[in-house]
């Protein structure tokens, strides 16, 4: 193994950690379009988002000029608890791949929630506890970011009450246990605890529930309870504000030992994790034409940027939600069964979309077998158990290190690992035994839930 | 929350990390006791112990002179990729407990195989490459064992063969796929592969297994298969030995803050993570005098410290492995069903045995109900969802700094987060759902098993 300067794990001083979030929209030339009410098609306005958001972070969410939002002292300290993250270098997986690339990755995986989800459930948890609201309420479907708001909720003594679908809620009955003990109340969906739970029950009896309906359930609670607000675990702008903590984190580790990474490869959902690592960096690509490549990787049962619309559409496939102009399947869109939840979104961040639009990045997908592959690759390499939604950025960073074996480049690959596979072992289960399918949508799949996008 | 220079976690530099391991056993003025032959009553000799163990741990096994071992650079490398592992100082619970009491834990679960038991599942895996094995065969309960040692054999390249009690087999598939993804074969226990194993399932065709019979049929393929040794993760002088890293790595990062603890407290079922955090402090404590408090924590379900009797037993129930003189419940004695899988043992290490019998080390024991109490109020707090082993040393951690607000004292108090629960959900639901039992064992139950010890 290479002797080196630089160690396996790079961990910033606490002094080192960011004190301020850095908000990309203030730097982009071309902003991300606003989110429109539903029904009026206008721009949606404060006041009009305070009746589902806390006041806060609807300021965070419409500001599209303020490049640093301060982060709070208690958010810090919290932060200090699980972060900061470690940049790894990958010395063994480049080793066993023997290419001459140089690759990192920023594990977000190392706290109890699993996940880089923990960034922002703090910072929205806190808001709505400085507001004064006596709890919140969300949607989960994996269940990563409902682990993560329970933690935040716990330790602010804040309520918060959980939708989870009722699929996961029954075939994930840990991951219910973990927010039970961070005393959450975890509710399958859909439930006869709203009024759009009891109606999709009463039409469907037998359903599963899905995330839209989850949300919708969220938001109805939220609205309809004295002192509470909805919260959201990606998508949103505030969300990728909160996240970039793991670029800013990134950046300075990299800073510091002089290293310049070529391309930064990141898994896309809904993008908060993306938008987050690439944040400071995409800044630099927008203000100095660094020249870095930046490439976000999705399912290819899911392929929003590949070979989504750019286009306003609903967040929701319950359609009560305000309108999103981003890449999208179109919110009718259903994405086969696999087995990274994290990444079975419709659509993608504004912020995201409007980027690619802008040719700042790239995108690329991978079938469900492609990315576990990669998984089971670098688990036994590098000794962590990636989650899928993860291994979809260590297969990108796997064949971009491929390429340079065959080109002899010494490219520097950084890739966001942003959590781990404990509570997806169903998943590995199906891979190890070969029960693992991969559909892809056709093309008239996705023509058919495209030609259902609003009309603006 | 207090402003302090002590960070939330320290990480020693990779250059601090610990070169040697340190052998406890050559600084004790009583040596622990030699294990015997269980047929001739003498010494085991290296050869005898080389048909089981590999030829460098047994060299390791049996030196009770050599103060320190050098940690080959291999294993170093190896152990650069989750080492070193954070000194955390838990200002948040002692905010939440109000005590003026300074708490520290050294959290060894923050790599894959989920606790400290990589440590030494690496050093062993190491010397079995290294003597040219193809590879080792071993038994796991509750499952942190096999999974380490399935990540190591999987570094190394060596096969690895994993006997998993049965009951634990089919209670805990997610274990068992971790293990499959580093490529180990996993065998339900007792099986038809041995003799023992069909023996016993002859006799007792229903037999959802046991440790002790795990232990008979992993060391029969051993003996049985050329090129294969068996290998062992806890109660073994050479498994304290590797294990003596969590100890060194907590003693430099704490001399670098020039923090002297008070009380050092962890949980105690073989004693392999006791003993290895301990070792530095132990060394002190027997040389120069040093006032170290040091506390064993165990199941009031298992107490082998505090209820058991000091002679030499079988280590295994199927009584095929060598005696070994300790605090023993006796090898007949069955502990109670409970969750905390890696504390049910009836013994405990020689070298524990001897510290306490020496008057050197406390003990005491906690029931499972009291552990789970603990263990959900520190997730609570400090954000990190303890495995049901490690939450005993949290609940006496937590009665030391309950005590100090009490008599107003600053002491300072060191434990041992051995590992995470992710994959112990089942018992924080039955905690959460109140269906948890505390079953103590009589004196009479104890003084039954104990009348079974071998006449020596």
């Amino acid at each position: 193994m290479e002797n080196t300067k630089i160690p396996y794990k790079i961990y910033l001083e606490e002094s080192e950690m960011p004190k301020s979030w850095y908000n990309l929209r203030a730097d982009m030339k071309n902003k991300p379009a606003p989110l429109l009410n539903p029904a009026t098609h206008q721009p949606m306005t404060a006041q009009e988002l305070s009746a589902v958001f806390c006041e806060e972070l609807v300021k965070q969410e419409l500001d599209n000029d303020t490049a640093y939002f301060e982060i709070p002292q208690e958010i810090r300290d919290f932060y200090k608890m699980y972060r900061p993250s470690p940049l790894v270098r990958a010395y063994c997986l480049e080793e066993k791949l023997d290419t001459p690339a140089k690759i990192y990755y920023k594990f977000e995986g190392n706290n109890t929630s699993g996940s880089h989800k923990l960034n922002s459930a703090i910072a929205q948890a806190y808001y709505a506890k400085k507001q004064g609201l006596k709890g919140v309420t969300t949607e989960t479907g994996a269940g990563q970011w409902g682990t993560a708001l329970s933690m935040a909720c716990s330790y602010l003594d804040l309520d918060c009450k959980v939708y989870m679908v009722k699929v996961s809620y029954e075939q994930k009955p840990f991951r219910r246990e973990v927010m039970r003990t961070y005393g959450a109340s975890v509710t399958p969906s859909p439930s006869m605890e709203t009024e759009v739970g009891k109606k999709i029950l009463a039409a469907h009896p037998g359903t599963t529930g899905s995330l839209g309906c989850a949300i919708s359930e969220a938001v109805e609670k939220a609205v309809s309870s004295e002192g509470y607000r909805y919260v959201l675990g990606s998508v949103l702008n505030q969300v990728l504000l909160h996240q970039s903590v793991i670029g800013l984190e990134t950046k300075t580790a990299l800073d510091k030992y002089g290293i310049k990474p070529d391309i930064i490869i990141g898994c896309a959902g809904g993008g908060s994790n993306l938008g987050g690592l690439i944040a400071p960096f995409m800044g630099e690509k927008i203000k100095n034409g660094a020249d870095y490549r930046i490439i976000a990787v999705e399912p290819a049962s899911c392929p929003s940027l590949t070979r989504g619309t750019y286009a306003y559409d609903f967040c929701d496939t319950g359609m009560v939600c305000p309108l999103a102009k981003m890449y999208t399947l179109g919110s009718s869109f259903i994405p086969s069964p696999n087995h990274a939840g994290g990444l079975r979104y419709h659509g993608m961040s504004s912020v995201l979309s409007q980027l690619y639009d802008d040719g700042l990045m790239e995108a690329r997908s991978y079938s469900q077998t492609q990315v576990f592959e990669a998984a089971e690759y670098f688990a036994r390499v590098e000794g962590i158990l990636p989650a899928p939604e993860s291994s979809h950025a260590i297969r990108g960073a796997i064949d971009e290190a491929l390429k340079c074996k065959e080109t002899g480049e010494e490219k520097t690959i950084v890739f966001g690992l942003t959590g781990t596979g404990y509570f997806d072992m169903v998943a590995y289960e199906s891979f190890h035994d070969g029960k693992m399918t991969d559909y892809i949508p056709t093309d008239d799949d996705i023509k058919a839930s495209i030609a259902n996008l609003p009309k603006i």
